[in-house]
């Protein structure tokens, strides 16, 4: 059986653009089996694809390609890629769009909260090629659609089983975004942010679950502080805080949007503060 | 060839979500066949899901199986279930979304207007298991997601050929709503209400071709009188009833939504009358 | 392996009535390969679904089978026709859908600007048939619903390599819209059209890249001049003008909706003019 090819895009649903892939591949490869992970990220928006993308590759199988299309650049300087790491395969423009799903194997701890574009070195385990090879391209390449004419034909030679390196030359660099680290200060205060709103209105935080103390916690978001942290959605009737299913910190409204009920957009600080020992305290300042 | 998967879902298209189903689904049959149904389900609305899944298992074939979750209280203690009916097999959790599936086999004939869920005693055409066997789910099962961790793996499991029986303990009944059902009364009146409204903005009631006299008849919603039946939409300019293509009376607007224009809802009433012998009273009140 | 069968058509994301064709085609052919190239076409907008699969089509292998269904008299006495042209093959109500794909072997030039539908002759490059072979519909047919009923068991018939004689009997015309040309008067000025808005705001026009000289342009539309033709989006930061990925004159705004910025909709004019020699005067017009 081929592997699975997905296809991550803000070509929107209205178009035939993603559907322009698909033939591209089924052209290639009649055999592909190909998922839609989503088409509908905000156009030109790179980091939400590439969170989105980050959440949903450890369901697939570790041979999937995973073909990733934002590209506002396309046509230009910015280059192409294809990436193989230990969970899966990556077609993308070399834009930031795997700075997820390559920060994992990144052992460099960043704090900061620049979050800028940057080159990083790739360690041993993530093979990468730049896009050079032509004979894995359609024909003609429209300078505006590389999505079709370059990235769709690649990914379904790939799923032929040609090697990663026959479709461009090895580098060992790519462009990442800074993903936003939690920050726990001297107090253990954890200050994060919020990374993504999902289709719900729940918050997505970028505090993991190990990032979080054993103790009972204090989640204080938008000006509302949340008491304890629930197992699952419908255990409280009013805003709760929980694990999401990607391992992430959530915040959720049952029933509800979160996000908008109470005004937070991705980007905007969360802070947990635990209060075992401290009760009375916090308390007072509820 | 596996048996075609079904899904339908509230997770919308901006996340990846259903994508992550999918991706399990494919771990386990990498030849599933798997086809969306709907996921833009209004957040948390199972009575619209229990309808539109009933209006869709007959273009398929009788094995696909069809995994349905709008699953609010996912985590708790509400039971998953699989069920097989003579015209399909289905896994959801256990909170009313098989009320229209399940309730064609039903022999009770129930016009209350109540529509609260209660348990229900399955007929003998149907059998049904509670999801139990941790076997058939992932290794590691997300309290917010059973969705992809639990429903998903069980159907690529089923897909393979496991007989119901093994993925859980069987059980002798279900939750369901009350599906409302048209009334006449000693005068023929039959009232009805609407079940859903589409994509076009046309009215689909709970009334069926057979609840209808052969005789002409008047259609009342929203304080609007149709007279007769159309065989098509563009039949007619204005306003008309049909029988549309799941086998309910519907009321359409040609080239516009009757829904907006006459602000109809769902659950809103509409009333059947006939006028053979009564035209010129009914002209009157006209 | 079968030839891909693809859909489009106004039906929407919220109901079921996609699938439901996916079922019908799955349940006659259960290895086709099905692919969704739109379904959020404006209900009962004809020309946009005819130009989004024109722009579509190509990126498909020969054989494919495109479904189009958009069928606002559905019921009624327009006819429903395969047809085989040299780039695919096309199953649609014969109500103009197919009058882009088919205007592309036609060797009249016609530059009017009426765009009503009239029933053309077909070359004999192109075969067509009329659905006329019950045989290969479903046993039951709603009359309104026969993308589920009559088109989708039909291409899944055609997609098992019965002859496209077998579904009814040939026609040598069909009913097309006469697709806007760009008219180019005695002083070489171009005047065109918007053909589509696409999901980015991006305006594609009806002009092609051979229709416009080689030398250095203006383009003007919603009274704003565009100087030069940009190679791709990212080129520059304000508005622009490139040949878009299928071929077609297109003015973009970087980062941005060029359409819902400058209230550019479908069918507004649109021109071109040269400034090689003239640049001093058109500077001093601008």
């Amino acid at each position: 059986m081929a592997p699975v090819i997905t296809l991550t895009t803000d070509f929107g649903v209205g178009d035939g653009y993603a559907a322009g892939m698909k033939g591209v591949i089924l052209s290639v490869n009649p055999q592909a089996v190909i998922v839609d992970i989503c088409h509908t990220i905000k156009p030109q928006d790179i980091k939400q694809a590439a969170f989105i993308i980050s959440t949903v590759h450890s369901s697939f199988p570790k041979d999937t390609i995973h073909v990733v299309v934002i590209d506002p650049c396309v046509g230009g300087d910015r280059r192409g890629v294809a990436v193989r790491t230990p969970d899966g395969c990556y077609i993308a423009p070399d834009n930031g769009l795997l700075s997820h799903v390559i920060t994992e194997y990144l052992s460099e701890i960043r704090t900061s909260k620049r979050t800028e574009i940057r080159t990083v070195k790739l360690p041993n385990t993530i093979k990468a090629v730049s896009l050079t090879n032509r004979e894995y391209w359609r024909s003609e390449v429209s300078p505006t659609f590389h999505g079709r004419d370059i990235f769709a034909p690649v990914a379904a030679h790939l799923s032929l089983g040609i090697p990663l390196e026959a479709v461009g030359d090895s580098i060992d660099s790519l462009n990442l975004f800074t993903i936003p680290k939690p920050h726990r200060n001297k107090r253990g205060v954890i200050a994060g942010c919020a990374l993504h709103i999902d289709t719900f209105g729940n918050i997505i935080t970028n505090i993991r679950k190990k990032d979080i103390p054993e103790t009972a916690i204090i989640v204080e978001i938008a000006g509302k502080k949340i008491r304890g942290l629930s197992e699952y959605y419908a255990q409280r009737k009013s805003l709760c805080t929980l694990i999401g299913s990607s391992g992430y910190l959530e915040i959720a409204l049952p029933n509800g949007s979160a996000a908008s009920t109470f005004g937070v957009k991705v980007g905007d600080g969360v802070r947990v503060t635990t209060y075992i020992g401290v009760t009375n305290n916090l308390e007072r300042r509820v």
